[in-house]
């Protein structure tokens, strides 16, 4: 189901192949540290590491056998490698190794997700810069506003971005740490020096407490800013399905669907999909937090959702950035079909500024309010400019506005500059 | 439905009239601002403060008539003031008052929690130095598992709230933002100067850059924030009414509640309560990420979400923590029943100990393993401690181990000062 | 924070003072039948009626002294009573009563929903008749695809209303049971047939079997049965929203929003907002199911999320479903615009029925596709029909089509009349 | 990550190939159908029939070249059967195909379902039978209350699970529908008589509306119901985690699994792994329900999730109900040990019925209240037996009661055998 979501290398990350390389790396590391320390026999790590061989099918026999995935790794690998096998795993337990390459695993996903972002970003600030002056209706309530241009929307959501990487970041320090301190996190069995010396090897951080498990409140952060980065793609995606529609007509994906019974449909299938994924993402919060309180010192209750919902959402979310990416990079703009909608707007996004030259003038707003909104009435109506209906109304006339001032699109959009440089500090 | 879970000050904080305040502080910062910058006549400000009163009733009247809030409020204001009126939110849009005004609000909000889990954070640090060496046994998967001591559950805990903290605090940066750009971001009347003057009164940053509104991701953030406090509350909680069930006996609510039937009864009806919250805070999440995206520059439908879900989960995750607070305050602890517990392990929580001394001694792994699991069950079977067991094992004799090293409490939890240090910092 | 969604019956069910008086009604209802069964003095019953009055402060006072919301009612009505209250709650537990006063509460708002989905079932009705041959545009991707017609649409929500109200129904009978079992429903000291004679007095069933509680699948059965409701809800109010964007049209809500800085604007904010509840609404069904799974014959962990969401939700469904039907009703149509619309799609709504032709002339279909997507893109770009550019195209030309059946409103419509004979069965 | 979840046959529905002969069985009926009616030669199903060929790798080909997949499959058909092979999706829209076949998958999935409910009844049945009269301790809120037998767990279980299978029945009936009417659901060129004949061959029912696509309230109404079930069967394995909780230990799972560090251990990571996939699917029910409110006639932002969840739900829940079904069957019980924890409980689980005698007596039910709590205080301080402490008691010596009658097991369980025959009906 999730093959067509699953993009390299995420998707090599979320294997058993990869899952047990970094079970032994972190069952190496442990025992470099215990040798350093003189607590298993010098020579022990070079005999180990000699002879144990990965062995994904070995393994899942063995599985079947013993009923318990960590036990059965370590029996082929004491099998394997001889006398030496035996301090394998010494003074540790289960979730000694697994989480901690667990957390090896997440923050190597979180490190290709924060390259997707950094990509998307690229192509946000760069059809940012494209489109600064391409000017367009802003919509509110999906009713035509005020004007904007498209590079504003590319700047708002590069804006979002940063805050995105901003948590990924937070997230990928939250969940780089290990814990090597045994069943119940007491290191009863194993040396908080030799914890630190191994986490170290392994670029992690220990926790500072422990129970069985690292907490899963970390595992949460996690998710919530994959959901954030999941969110941000929605938004966008969701923008071009707008734009895309056959009434605005301003957008199109580069490479729209077509239809098996119409042939003449353009469908922006990219960006739907888009949407839906994100309804995906988001759902993983729920379990993610209940995942948190587990019974005393740990309860296996969070494994089977992780065991889903890590991979599938770190795949899900890598696709979600990088054709998020390629949409944008693609996208076909119509600046001249975002003219002709200004053009059909006849003037009514001009109505805030002829408001405000009448309370200017004098006018009580409440007033003002009511001769501009009938103004507007009219303009419609008629289908003449609300500038042309201004001009002609005596009210209007007799207080002798400027209303070249007022309806001025230069003016509208002169705060653009000032707001690039803003983000981008340019 | 809510009352039972308000309190003071955070129930005084979503009334519709300290929003209303609110609302009015911005409108009075946006217009001081002009004002400050020549685009309002000088007094204005002063006049309109003298003038400008809250009066719940009047605004509901008025937004009944109007049928739009926030011009109700405005008309009502104009009407008051009198002349200098009209200039009340000149050049602002609906949601750079109500989002500005709403900013107020959440912060303040934070601000309260963040003042919850510091008291929490006190009650934790307190009764994880108490117990620092009540000893109890460890449990995982429900199982008995190896020794450890009731205050590292508290320091673990506490442990996490710094985290806690950590997010209540970013997410209180987050949040801590206005927006007085205009219909659709782009400061068509409203200039950046005067923005930043009143943001500045009212103790906010501006957005680097927004649409209409402030982009919702922020709020989700906020959301998150709160459930990752809610979710710590529910671990507490879940370990209270564990250790209370009436089998383990080792600790007790200060005021257990009764039964209507069974006058014996002591329930923890609040730890219970408070794991039924954390399910409703959490289920906040999945509305605060639908409502980051929306339609173009802005579309209305994450607004009657906020108005349910901020409140509500403001108030239920103060509560959440005060009440944690006063339960881990209150708690009564059972040492003694702590210790019987311990006894009728019979020595089983000393077995890796044992397995580990094999391997030490020699044996493979897997045949330690397979050794102490034998002993165990013979233990279990014979109600005879598993020292008892292992010291008449004639492979373990032969072997010669110290039993009286492996089967140590002191052992077992020799480590624990040294994990105190590193989450206590002393 | 719900008041503004709270109406009239639906707001005074949730009030303490109904449950009261629901809490009343099972415990009278109860000792009614022991009283019919011999099993306290006769007149018993008459004399707890004569005094027991619901006084909700009183009650609440007691409760802040006895700290359980049910042993302070019962003591504030045994000291009114007098010495036959002594039998009030006799051989029941809490939960009897509060599960069985909470069933009546349940079912009471279903009924009051039920009417509000009755009457939206009307209006959908009604327009459905009246726009049957109201010809417009289908869309699907947001994209022109072929026509329809404004009935048909009313047409299926009326069809998934009943599904929604079959839902409704099903939930109604499943919440339509008591339990008055006691502590751990053994009918320790309480008899099945006292049960079965008090309940038939309340209108309810009993459980076939029950612990101290209810179990909890029954209500996560009415929440998704609101959920279901407002999730159409939702599908009316976004099609309103896209129908009335302003590039589109064809539709208005009846009475839409002004905007406070743009006096132009009509928002379709109601729309919006229903919107925005369905989100709050399907939150609710997470914790709904958390809640299920209860410890032993029951903990207290659902009842929190009970006593906010089920009123909430009522509360919030109740209001989407009312607001829905007067949406609905007075939403403004505007078939001209619809045909303008019609006009612009240049006959592309046709194109499948030209693709079909060819294929019955012989072409095969691959072919056919590929020619009528060229003749399309070549209509577009050229701003001519489609059946102009057919009918010049040399391939279409050769092969003699009849091109007036082909391009022909009628042939596409030509079923409407038995879809409405299906789904209305007249 | 979902292999080991992954059932026969279950597995083997949720594959492309699966899809494939799905879409070919639909195009076929259709075309049978459509030459039933004479609008296509006579001989075209033969023909095609003869020629058609699944041949995943070629669809999934010809899909990367196309971008579409339905097209893809129909090219490469078209191909393979020859000219008849144009007659193949005469009239249809990809989604007619699609949700036809997506239906029959659902449809077959939820009788896999449905056949492993019916298995888990069995066990339920039979080990309710079997543990009728298996005296143990009733618990509310993790306290001892009063006696139950463990049979009424199972009976209790069976009866919600009776529940269960009727939802999964009526979400089966919901979705044995299917829809041949074209891109928008006018039946433009597909007859509705045609739509009727293809169905039944198919063994479902035409919708009677709608619009591109089937309305995913149906979708919903499935994920609710499998998402019922998992909540039963977690409700099961929270009762199994914490009746073999060391302190408790009155059953076992079958084959409990050891840990790595500690030999002794046997944890119930069965049950636990069970309540961790209750978490992952009632989480389908937001994305489930945000699915059904799509764009005018339709957008395809439903589908990414259903590509997803509706494979990953199915399989789960089918997993989370064979695995209950085996858990109970293999399930150890130990009645030894139930016993000595009902002789801990000091005649406390009898305390409802001495104060029940007491008002029987004439005392207000307060004063019985207050005195039985203080009299099961005093027994639990003093470790004397509740009935014991009341007979010493002057009170209740003066009024003469039968404490033989009150204390006594037979009478707290002398409805168990009228509760069997409700739900039993025997």
């Amino acid at each position: 189901m999730l093959e067509r979501y699953a993009l390299s290398p995420m998707k090599e990350l979320w294997t058993l192949e990869a899952q047990y390389e970094r079970w032994l790396s972190v069952e190496l590391a442990a025992l470099e540290a215990l040798e350093e320390l003189g607590e298993v026999p010098p020579g022990t790590v070079q005999a180990v590491r000699a002879k144990a061989r990965i062995d994904v099918e070995k393994f899942l026999a063995a599985e079947r056998e013993v009923g318990h995935d960590l036990l059965a790794f370590l029996w082929v690998l004491e099998e394997e490698v001889g006398p030496e096998g035996r301090w394998l795993h010494f003074g540790l337990t289960s979730s000694d190794v697994k989480d901690t390459a667990l957390a090896l695993l997440v923050r190597d996903a979180l490190d290709i997700v924060l390259e997707k972002a950094r990509a998307l970003g690229e192509v946000l600030v760069q059809r940012a810069k494209e489109h600064k002056r391409t000017v367009m209706l802003g919509r509110t309530h999906g009713q035509w506003a005020e004007l904007t241009t498209l590079g504003l929307k590319f700047l708002l959501w590069y804006d979002e971005l940063r805050r995105v990487e901003e948590r990924l970041r937070r997230a990928r320090e939250a969940i780089s740490v290990g814990k090597l301190s045994g069943a119940v996190g007491t290191y009863a069995h194993f040396p908080p020096e030799a914890e630190a010396r191994a986490l170290e090897k392994l670029g992690l951080k220990p926790c500072p407490i422990a129970s069985q498990v690292v907490s899963r409140d970390r595992y949460a952060e996690v998710l919530f800013a994959l959901a954030s980065a999941a969110s941000l793609v929605e938004k966008i995606a969701l923008e071009v399905r707008h734009l895309s529609r056959t009434e605005v007509g301003e957008v199109a994906e580069g490479r729209p669907e077509g239809s098996s019974a119409m042939p003449h449909k353009r469908n922006p299938i990219l960006s739907e999909r888009l949407c839906g994924l994100a309804r995906l993402v988001r759902a993983a919060l729920g379990p993610a937090l209940e995942n948190n309180a587990l019974w005393h010192e740990r309860d296996m209750s969070h494994s089977s959702v992780e065991r889903v919902l890590l991979p599938q959402t770190s795949l899900v979310v890598d696709y979600m950035l990088s054709r998020a990416a390629k949409l944008l990079r693609e996208l076909w703009v119509f600046p001249k079909r975002m003219r002709e909608n200004v053009e059909r707007a006849l003037d009514m996004h001009f109505s805030e500024g002829l408001l405000l030259a009448l309370v200017r003038a004098g006018m009580a707003r409440k007033e003002a309010h009511g001769l501009v909104a009938e103004l507007s009435r009219r303009a419609e109506v008629e289908g003449r400019s609300l500038r042309e209906v201004a001009g002609a109304d005596p009210q209007i006339r007799a207080l002798g506005l400027d209303l070249s001032a007022i309806f001025r699109e230069e003016r509208a959009l002169a705060r653009v500059e000032e707001i690039y440089r803003r983000v981008l500090g340019e």
